[in-house]
């Protein structure tokens, strides 16, 4: 066993429940489901979050969801709906660090809200925002 | 104007603060944030959702994501994490029928929980899940 869970589970070397597998991403379900079918796309090489994540790998454990999530519609599970959700860093709630995506889906009714906590949603200073965000992506 | 605001923006019919641009994806700030900097990625062709979109141009959208992420977290808005979602079907809350994946720049002790509700989180039948998932997959 390694310091990952993940890896181990890439490997083989330690048990899940395996959904779909291609050469560069590996998808199983959660054991901690927020609903029956909660599954995490995982690439197979090792980075702890989206940083070290290869952009061509990250489109590909994005196509394995998208993937994933028609699938969970027109299964017996038959989602009426599909969150895909990576989160990045612990003040995002990443809590296993390799990166995953989570493939949720969804009924109508099911009671489960994706977003809580105080909450403006007002925009202030949208300008200067933008700047910020487009002077580092330049950088 | 359209019938749908995101094409009216990517058509620059509609305002909206725009943060990054490629030549199938737009980006721009989400005029009810979640946190300062809250951005939307969008497909400049339209697909209402995850099942009409090309995976192609699904995987553009990831990786126009996965910039915003480390720059959201190297500017000034200095973000400690990012959540990326995409929330496809109404049961999922999605509101506007235009894919789009939601990047959300995330401080520590921020207290925005992305998931609440009734949740056991303890699996049952995951065997019989995964095959369910698994038989969709391949049909």
């Amino acid at each position: 066993m390694t310091e990952c869970v993940f890896c181990d589970i890439v490997a083989r070397r330690a048990p899940a429940t395996i959904v779909h597998e291609t050469d560069s991403v590996l998808a199983f379900l959660d054991i901690r489901p927020v609903t029956r079918g909660h599954t995490l796309v995982v690439p197979k090489v090792h980075s702890s979050g989206l940083e070290s994540l290869d952009p061509a790998v990250g489109g590909e454990v994005f196509a394995a969801g998208q993937a994933l999530a028609g699938a969970m519609r027109r299964s017996t599970l038959a989602a009426d709906g599909v969150n895909l959700a990576m989160n990045d860093g612990r003040a995002a709630f990443q809590t296993v660090f390799h990166s995953h995506l989570h493939v949720v889906p969804r009924h109508h009714g099911d009671r489960i809200r994706f977003v809580a906590g105080m909450i403006t949603r007002r925009q202030s200073e949208p300008e200067a925002t933008a700047r910020a965000i487009r002077a580092a992506l330049d950088s």
